[in-house]
């Protein structure tokens, strides 16, 4: 028709080849969502293990995306460095799964929040950015697990002091400021006999998902002439998705999946 | 921390000034989605009142917003030409409208499909176009509704001739191939009575959303000195969502409804 | 061969179509360049000349270019808006432009200087920049000179003072900080008797070039039969390049040259 | 002023981080260009040195660039993996190396085509491409230097079936359809006793330029008390721009030469 023209004012927006795809999600106003909803502070196992359940669903349709780290209301998803889901074309990668996570996450919700109900439908933001590098990537990764670590270690001596210490917000805002991270494990161990160390890595790592190659023996019952049936074993390569809360810093996770970075044969 | 450079590797993605920006989401598979869902054919009302009410709620958060269109699995949103919602970046806007369009898809399926439940959670795909002219804008609402109009009567004439013809999908297919417009109407007449303009307009013109300012009479009850109450009238204007299926691509839309277009102040 | 997926690492920079494409260019470090060559302060017309005779080529290069502008070390192309020139390629536009204005600049250097010799070849940079809208487009045009104009008053004042005046150009500096235009008139006229508005066009308004249809009378021979020759007038609509130093801030410009704006049937 | 507002259509062009950048120019109808200035067939030495002179204008100027290849009317110039040049905006890289190339031709015309006049100024387009890994960049330059080779090839054997065997160009277009190396390799030794490989290296290689520090001996002369002079040595490094015509294909010239893809310090 006379109106077709209007389709050449879209553009293309192809990533570049050769780099690590980031789809970084970050949930919309969660400050207020977590109120409402009275999550349990500092972390409330239901909403994260509810954020986990959508990063799988993302991951089970999205078969390119060998990693993602997710911690608080967000969540990145690592496609491997010469994927061609959807020709590489930044918004389709970034809305498809902004909103795959989201309905996945309303979706879901009562098996983790049971009676709690679901007041109103929440937004995630997306965004897509670019790591040339393997270095480049592991160090976003890393970049998202300290921010993790800052924030949990800083939310866990905030709430101690607030929930047992029975201070205002303000003067447990007031008691923290310029407190560097020993400051914090001390308030933590002297005052409430908190080791932050022994804190669960559910709550300090974050979630880290990944697929594993599992052998998964398989019996076919093969019918015979005489109208027995003979079985048949198979080994069959599986993938699947493994759900951990470790540290993705140091190398040694790197070293015991090298997988992750290397099936990438970057010319 | 000494992993905060790849912040940088981030790119500023803001849309050009003095453009409407269109965002339009898509459903992810929904030839397949209708078919696990039993979707009537060619149109179910129920789903098309589902994506009316999504949009609904997007329009609800995003103030600026100033008109949606909506047809099958799709609908398009219109900003203001000079609106700042989120500086104007392009990720921001698509992801958020995407999500939260799917989550609340899903959040209010039940409303509307009564016991059919959600086999899974749904996707859309998002993205931004920017038009420059008020002209090149209405083209592309024009393009999406005459997109409408063709499939809805291609479809009303395939359904009919598979449904009631009895014809295989195949067959029905075959007997439509090359057929032009007043071919199809034709068709539906003569075989099957049916006159394609006395079809809903639901169905043959899809769904605009816009804002109607409407006057509102609130009293105020003033206390006074002597203890009683006189009562205050106020004259009040909201701005409220209102659900039309009429023709936009003509200009007696348009005439009626100048403050779309005009407020825009454009220099 | 094996290299070439080399080439999938381009990128599409197509211009938003039915914009205002305006490529601006700028002298590069040419305080020094000026100072080298000893240009006349504060305008040398030698240099000003080059300068449109450099643009002038861009024209005549590209037909597509309704209007050029220019001062000081810069000038801008602008577009109409409709082009296809290269596809509308962003690089390919300013590259070309900026390639051929600099060329040119040298080839030409000796004609506007004589005797003074080209010390090192000279750079300029270039940009793409769109605009959607003709209010926006004119508004750029009144920025570039606008900026004209205040360079030119500050440069006229601060020349005058010191090279009549003999002050420090520290001093001049000193002596104009704060000063608001009314102010730099006031100084020009009492201590130096210039009336600022007597000044040239040429340096005040900067460099205007546009297109101007002209009718143009062709007389052809005609060989006839008995061996003599008939002569036959044609009327040929001839389009010309044509220097302006005008203002084209206000309104009166774009009244008397319709033409650049208007035939850019912007749907 | 009420104008600046337009500078917010400007739009940010830096390139990703961590990517080798190629800025790469190429005569603008340059077939026209050797035709009007009789360039000798197949190459022209006048031609190329005048083009490795600008070049090396634009390496002397753009310190971050670690080697230019160059051949025919085009050069590749490639900064260094983690240049912060003009921020790595995309547009001042490519048209300030364009105009400063195109301007230093046109500069130098003369010292290497003597009396040969320059016609008319000559334009080159330019481009930014980004290339994430060492192998990327590696793949690009020999995907230029393979170009070279092959269509010195072809320009060789059809110069030689032109001027030495009197073809008319088309019946040399035409016996070389469909030819492989190996055949034309053949009719240059079996027609005209030329043994491809003697050419020389200019020619099948096309031309290299790096920066090699050397060690240079530089005497002060120290002024003693007593109105005499000691002299000092000293050993200064000092950067030099070397030119080659060898091949960059194979990994030799690479392991020659590890400087120039290691101080990258690639993160
Ligand atoms: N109580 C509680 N709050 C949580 C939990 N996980 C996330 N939140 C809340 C704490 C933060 O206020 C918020 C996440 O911070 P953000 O920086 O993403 O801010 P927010 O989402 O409010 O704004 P945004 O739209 O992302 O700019 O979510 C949790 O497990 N328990
Ligand atoms: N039966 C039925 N089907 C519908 C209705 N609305 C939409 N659909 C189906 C018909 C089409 O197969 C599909 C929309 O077409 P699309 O071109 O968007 O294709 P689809 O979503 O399958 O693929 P996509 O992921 O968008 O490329 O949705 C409806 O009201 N009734
Ligand atoms: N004396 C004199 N100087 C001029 C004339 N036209 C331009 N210039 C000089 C004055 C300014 O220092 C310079 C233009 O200012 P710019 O802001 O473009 O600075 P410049 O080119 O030095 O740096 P850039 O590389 O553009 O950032 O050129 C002229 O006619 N006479
Ligand atoms: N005779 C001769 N011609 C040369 C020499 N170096 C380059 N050329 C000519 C041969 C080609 O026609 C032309 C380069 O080919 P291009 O593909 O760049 O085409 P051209 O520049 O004409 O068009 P363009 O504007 O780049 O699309 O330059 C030389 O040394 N001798
Ligand atoms: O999805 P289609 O086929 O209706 O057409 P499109 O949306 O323009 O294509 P794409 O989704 O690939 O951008
Ligand atoms: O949202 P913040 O403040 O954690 O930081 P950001 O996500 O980098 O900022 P933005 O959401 O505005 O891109
Ligand atoms: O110019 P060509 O044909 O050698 O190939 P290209 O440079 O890749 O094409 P373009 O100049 O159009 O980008
Ligand atoms: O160069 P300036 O300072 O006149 O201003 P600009 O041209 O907008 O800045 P830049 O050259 O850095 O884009
Ligand atoms: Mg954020
Ligand atoms: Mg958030
Ligand atoms: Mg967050
Ligand atoms: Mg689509
Ligand atoms: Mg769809
Ligand atoms: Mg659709
Ligand atoms: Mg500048
Ligand atoms: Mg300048
Ligand atoms: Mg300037
Ligand atoms: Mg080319
Ligand atoms: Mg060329
Ligand atoms: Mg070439």
């Amino acid at each position: 028709s006379r109106f077709e023209y209007v389709k050449q004012f879209e553009t293309d927006d192809r990533c570049l080849p050769n780099c690590w795809i980031v789809v970084r999600i970050d949930g919309k106003g969660f400050h207020r969502f977590s109120d409402q909803h009275n999550f349990l502070k500092p972390n409330d196992d239901r909403s994260l293990h509810l954020m986990n359940c959508a990063a799988k669903q993302v991951m089970t349709e999205f078969k390119d995306i060998v990693l993602a780290y997710g911690q608080s209301d967000e969540y990145s998803f690592v496609f491997k460095i010469n994927t061609s889901t959807y020709n590489r074309r930044s918004s389709k990668l970034m809305t498809n799964i902004c909103s795959l996570f989201a309905s996945t996450f309303v979706f879901n919700w009562q098996k983790y929040f049971h009676d709690v109900k679901l007041k109103y439908p929440p937004a995630f933001d997306g965004r897509v950015v670019l790591y040339p590098s393997n270095q480049n990537l592991l160090d976003y990764l890393s970049w998202r697990q300290a921010d993790c670590h800052i924030n949990n270690m800083y939310n866990t001596v905030f709430w101690a002091l607030v929930q047992q210490g029975k201070l205002t917000p303000q003067a447990a805002q007031e008691r923290l400021k310029g407190t560097l991270a020993a400051d914090k494990n001390e308030i933590l161990f002297q005052d409430y006999a908190i080791n932050y160390n022994d804190l669960p890595e559910f709550y300090r790592k974050g979630t880290t998902l990944i697929r594993e190659k599992k052998e998964e023996q398989i019996t076919h019952k093969i019918p015979q002439q005489d109208g027995t049936f003979k079985e048949k074993a198979e080994l069959k390569i599986k993938s699947e998705l493994v759900e951990l809360h470790t540290d993705i810093i140091g190398s040694s996770f790197w070293n015991n999946h090298p997988e992750i970075l290397t099936p990438k044969l970057k010319r």
